[in-house]
């Protein structure tokens, strides 16, 4: 029986994440869940499994809970909650970090320093702090076990000596405009870029999937995660999202993982990791159906985007952090109408020329930088 | 250093497993090496190696070697001499065994009794004595690794608890005749089964790909290679020849192994795993090149040889040495222009009929098996 602590249950990860310790009481049990204002979403997980501590976002969500519960969970509020749920447990519990957006990083840090495995799916955390985490994380020795469908199929293909690693191959769907020009994509609607052709996720990384910022931030997600330089990590358009990533190794060796597109798996695999459990009812992949699968080589002016975050990448420093929040705040812009698609990427750039890097920023500077960022990033419209 | 014995040297698997030694002169010591009838191919590479034991076929191919050579190895005959190989050097040499045809039976026994791990490219071996070859295998806690890039995919595929395998999944490029209905393969000629699309091959196993019966053969290898029942074990046309095999686990997750049509990779990961050498010269995977890959369910009656092969595996016993024998012996006619293409899998299914079941015969039993088959199969012409 493995022992879970869940931030962000109501997001679209963490009620899959939900859905996989239902379907498997024997192996899974939930210590603690946070979630941020969906009160009415959480009741009915919470009274499923009854976590004996829960974070909300706010004091007035807090309350209403409280009222509505038919037990007593210890509850706590805001950002100073999620690290109460990352330092509870023994350090053999697994936090699986679903939290969406840099209120995510501060959890994972005091987690990693309490000595849990995290199974990780907010991007902030390695995008904005990959230096911080992967010192702790060798400090502590403790695994850093991704969630996304890309990473997990790296981390499932990854075997032996990392020197006998050649490249790391991301596939990108290209997401819901990816048989549009730039030129086409003046004008284009929210409607129209929440609507992607595999996956159905939160609007946010739907959007970030259409500028292929989101792949951007996988590529650096995955220099952390798997120590390797920007220069052999590549990516792939692959519209069909069958092959989730592929590792190719000296000996000109491709292994891949494919799949339905069901984050069930990735999200399973993280708990169970080195081990696999069946899914009851998930979708088999059937070939044969599918009938082909297409590569194109990435178009790295088409999309600009991931062209920008490679180069934050590389950059380093405190570069990844604006890239990330400048990109957080205009998608956040887009959905609220007030831009166009394509400013978002032209905002990004923007911030990233305005920004003077700093090296090795902590905790404290990338926060700092995170919010003076939005704050830029906001007055770009003005 | 590894030392290398390797049987079957002037073969194609033969000489690209030369070509691997040779680029690889400080990981690999060639110990001995046997061949056929073909002395002046092999001359240059027995001066290149200079191994000390070498078999030849025929006491006449000894003696024209002996005279040539510039030093003086040990040189044995005939399949005895085979078996001198297999038993000499230390346990902890490695066996490649790539000799055609049921004479590469006997050595691979032999090297397993002395302890040594086995790279087999001999389909015989596991094709019609599997149970023979794992029970000692078990016995004496020795490797043996597949060669073909069908298992070397698998091979590389597998890991954790096999408990958590679902299942297997051969690729089949379909061969040479792959777009032709059965009604169109009368009349074929053998130039035109020769020309397989995308590997270069011996003859033998080229027509057996046109046939799809090496497929039948791997699919009973891939049995006795991976302890998997033949219902768990799929056959899936891929025309491209770029996805080599895959696994499928409890998860719905799908591993597989990609590369260009190169046996080097395979005959390399077969002498270095689970580590792996860089291949100069070796042509990388470019799937955007690809462009796409294809896949279509299989049709067990337009490849009648496939579903002989499989329902002979499944029957068990001495029926699969009927059909490899069978097969040998019918393709061996067809490529002396004695029958028609589609005679082959009429011949080995007649054969396969007329054949009354051993369970679990002796090593003396397939042999005789094998002779009466052939000469059965001979018989069919008059």
């Amino acid at each position: 029986m493995k022992s879970i602590h869940l931030l962000g249950a109501t997001g679209s990860i963490g009620e899959q994440t939900l859905d996989v310790l239902a379907k498997h009481p024997h192996e899974f049990h939930l210590k603690s869940l946070s979630y941020g204002k969906n009160t009415a979403k959480a009741i009915p997980y919470i009274e499923k499994f009854k976590p004996e501590l829960i974070a909300v976002q706010e004091e007035k969500e807090a309350v209403k809970l409280k009222n509505k519960l038919t037990y007593r969970p210890e509850i706590v509020v805001g950002a100073p909650g999620l690290v109460t749920i990352a330092k509870s447990g023994n350090s053999s519990d697994v936090l699986v970090n679903a939290v969406m957006g840099s209120v995510g990083l501060e959890p994972t840090l005091e987690a990693l320093k309490h000595g849990k495995d995290i199974a990780i799916a907010n991007k902030e955390t390695l995008v904005t702090a990959g230096h911080l985490v992967t010192e702790l994380q060798k400090e502590k020795n403790v695994k850093l076990i991704p969630v996304d469908s890309e990473h997990s199929a790296i981390y499932q293909c990854l075997h032996g000596d990392p020197k006998e690693v050649d490249k790391l191959i991301l596939t990108a769907s290209g997401g819901s405009f990816r048989d549009k020009t730039r030129a086409e994509l003046k004008g284009v609607t929210v409607q129209e870029a929440l609507n992607h052709p595999n996956w159905s996720m939160g609007a946010k990384i739907t959007i970030d999937s259409a500028t292929m910022m989101n792949k951007g931030l996988e590529v650096i997600e995955a220099h952390w995660l798997f120590d390797m330089p920007y220069e052999d990590i590549d990516v792939i358009l692959h519209k069909e999202s069958i092959v989730h990533s592929m590792v190719e190794y000296i000996d000109g060796s491709v292994l891949a993982h494919l799949g339905t597109p069901d984050m069930r798996v990735p999200i399973q695999y993280a708990l169970t990791q080195p081990n696999r459990l069946a899914i009851s009812g998930a979708q088999r992949l059937k070939l044969w159906e599918v009938g082909a699968l297409h590569f194109e080589k990435m178009d790295y002016e088409r999309f600009k985007a991931l062209r920008l975050a490679i180069e934050a990448g590389k950059q380093g420093g405190s570069h990844p952090t604006v890239l990330n929040a400048a990109n957080e705040q205009a998608v956040a812009m887009f959905l609220a109408d007030q831009i166009h698609f394509l400013d978002i990427d032209d905002f990004v750039e923007r911030a990233l020329h305005d920004h003077k890097g700093v090296t090795s920023p902590s905790l404290e500077e990338i926060m700092k930088i995170d919010r003076a960022t939005r704050s830029n990033v906001e007055s770009y419209i003005r």
